[in-house]
């Protein structure tokens, strides 16, 4: 008998057949005696139709008013899947995010869960109740709804299975695991058994989009095992975990992509204190998510600073470099989209020398110029161009024999 | 300077262009110098779908969970029309039912308020925002989502208004005002400056469907002056107010139709103690909605007992009834469907006699059998044959000059 918090995105709930689909899981993993919170998103749809009403009343929306707008998506839902399963005879109660309570700060749109309060829950499951509970919704200290931003409910998720102490917190999605790469663009990419929390960050955050960053952090801070499984099969999935010293015998766990970039190149900055800090801060005033930053050695008393921002912040990087250039005095300035980002990602690679080598030959050998690198210690990424995208991957994910177990 | 309450109705908010019509309207009533709380309901056509998921899922939805997700409705609402009223350089704040808070008893889909707690609404207003209360829904001593029952925003409204003291409560529709009948059924149905609290509640009960009765009797327990206007219009509206003097004066004010009732005749029903009650009771636990009742004289120890439902519940009446036959020891059940319910309304009436007298000769000379007569202080209803309705209303509108002011 273990608890288990399990969650089902906008797709698996996507229709009332697909709520009853969901129903019967939880119904049977309730029958197999483990207690069970099930953690739900809006149906797929229903956040965008939400959003495009307020954003067509303002362009500006205030996010106050665009949580309590939006986060009706997740009530829909939980009070459905509530319905469904007593209708399969399970016994069920809904709870939102002012009910469980999920506190977060006042960040509207972009909240972060500051504590749980698992009384409530802990009483329905102890009635043999599945508590079925809103993902992407929380309150805060005034009592105003909040959201948790884009794929919150996975944050829920864990964070849930965190404060209940769940043996096990189970991401249901619309594929059954985690892959070597996205096997839309390599037919050779391999289901991974297992993966440590620091390879899934490093892959959520470089564009494989089967786990939200924020839910595999709080996975990992409070080590909750999680598992990325299939709500149309019966696949075991792919577990999410701590590293242990078989991984470490894995070079390279995966390849991420990201397309759409933009590299933006800052020309003849004075190589002086602070430089960085003026070209970045009005950027962050101005709303740009910068991703990779890399500064190239000073010449001449001046260096060449290169950063990404993604395809639609382009013209906003431009305008906010164009006003600072002043202030920074850089030379000149380079804007250039269809940039797409490469990645070899694994926990292995600290103890293996040569695989940035590799990885650069694969390219080479393929004729694929590396506009930008930059590296952590689990990590290996390249800009290029977006052409290549798909060549890139398929080479890499060969030359490291990723199809291999 | 007033405190004024204002709900508009499903039709006022049914699309974003009207929302952005609603925020102009209490723009304008905060720039005339009032503090402003707006109640508003589900954009039309939004609780029926919300409805139809529900009732898709369970033939009887655990009355819990379907007010989670009914409740979306309104909750889409505030935070639109707060969206709306900003845009329009107004400040505005959206309130659900457990941030005000509306505190209900837990009675799931059709609850009672049981008090209100006005600080965050002051606070709101002493910022100089609009306050925008979701309509129809409230919260239960567990935290339990609630709503109010149909046409609950006009409780929701009345409620607040009793609770801030307010100077008035107007309640917006796509009406102008409350008339002496269904304009729709008499072309010379005249539109009503003033009308009592009584009279209100008895049009309201009685079909005129501008107003949720509940409401009305909110009012006039807490002596609210309730303004029902058209929202597309600048048209003063009528109010609903205390009696006065002046109003004595005018015997009969309205003439109300209900449609679609059916008529039950429980024959030679042994005339003793503790007969009606049986009779009642299993219809009330069968959750049967008994209208007009009425028993006649009794002869040779039996009574015939007649009494209305809705078309709705017909059958359910009849199999109750056949059910419980030996237990009240009634010898036949006659179900008539097609029965219209007309009645005349008028606190003058107390004071001139005659009002019932002319009702039956104009429907004598009409033509029209009366089925049932029932009377109250205020009122005469008669059952009649449904396909009179329209003419039985017209002469009685003529008959009792409702045109004339």
């Amino acid at each position: 008998m273990a608890l288990i918090v399990q969650k089902y995105g906008g797709t698996s709930v996507g229709d009332l057949d697909r709520i009853r689909n969901v129903a019967r899981r939880c119904v049977a993993a309730r029958k197999a005696g483990h207690d069970v919170v099930v953690v739900v998103s809006a149906m797929s749809g229903e956040t965008n139709r939400l959003l495009k009403l307020t954003n067509e009343l303002s362009s500006k929306p205030n996010q106050r008013e665009q949580d309590v707008v939006v986060s009706t998506g997740e009530q829909v839902t939980v009070g459905l899947l509530a319905l469904a399963i007593q209708e399969q005879k399970g016994k069920a109660r809904s709870f939102l995010g002012h009910q469980v309570r999920i506190l977060t700060d006042s960040a509207f749109a972009n909240a972060r869960i500051k504590s749980i309060d698992d009384k409530k829950l802990r009483e329905s499951l102890k009635a043999g109740e599945i508590g079925v509970v809103a993902g992407f919704q929380g309150i805060d200290e005034e009592g105003n709804i909040t959201t948790l931003g884009r794929g919150g409910s996975d944050t829920t998720a864990v964070a849930l299975a965190a404060a209940l102490k769940a043996d096990a917190c189970e991401i249901y999605t619309d594929v059954d695991g985690v892959y070597t790469t996205d096997p839309n663009l390599c037919a050779r990419a391999r289901k991974l058994d297992r993966i440590s929390y620091e390879e899934m960050l490093e892959l959520a955050s470089l564009g494989a989009k089967v786990l939200q960053i924020r839910s595999v952090e709080f996975a990992m801070k409070y080590k909750v095992p999680l598992w990325v499984k299939s709500s149309f099969s019966n696949d075991p999935g792919t577990l999410v975990c701590e590293e242990d010293a078989s991984m470490e015998n894995v070079v390279v766990s995966g390849i991420a992509l990201a397309r759409d970039e933009a590299r933006v190149v800052v020309r003849a900055v004075p190589d002086k204190p602070g430089v960085a800090a003026r070209i970045f801060a009005p950027l962050a005033d101005a709303g740009v998510v910068v991703d990779v930053i890399v500064q190239t050695p000073s010449h001449d008393g001046a260096t060449d600073v290169a950063f990404t921002v993604g395809k639609l912040d382009i013209d906003k990087a431009r305008e906010v470099m164009s006003k600072a250039k002043k202030a920074i005095g850089f030379k000149s300035l380079e804007v250039e989209s269809g940039i797409a980002k490469v990645s070899v990602v694994g926990v292995g690679m600290r103890n293996h020398a040569g695989v940035a080598s590799k990885m650069f030959q694969v390219l080479a050998k393929e004729g694929v110029n590396i506009r930008v690198i930059s590296t952590s210690e689990i990590k290996i990424t390249c800009l290029i161009d977006e052409k290549y995208s798909e060549l890139a991957v398929r080479s890499l994910h060969d030359a490291f024999e990723l199809e291999k177990a």
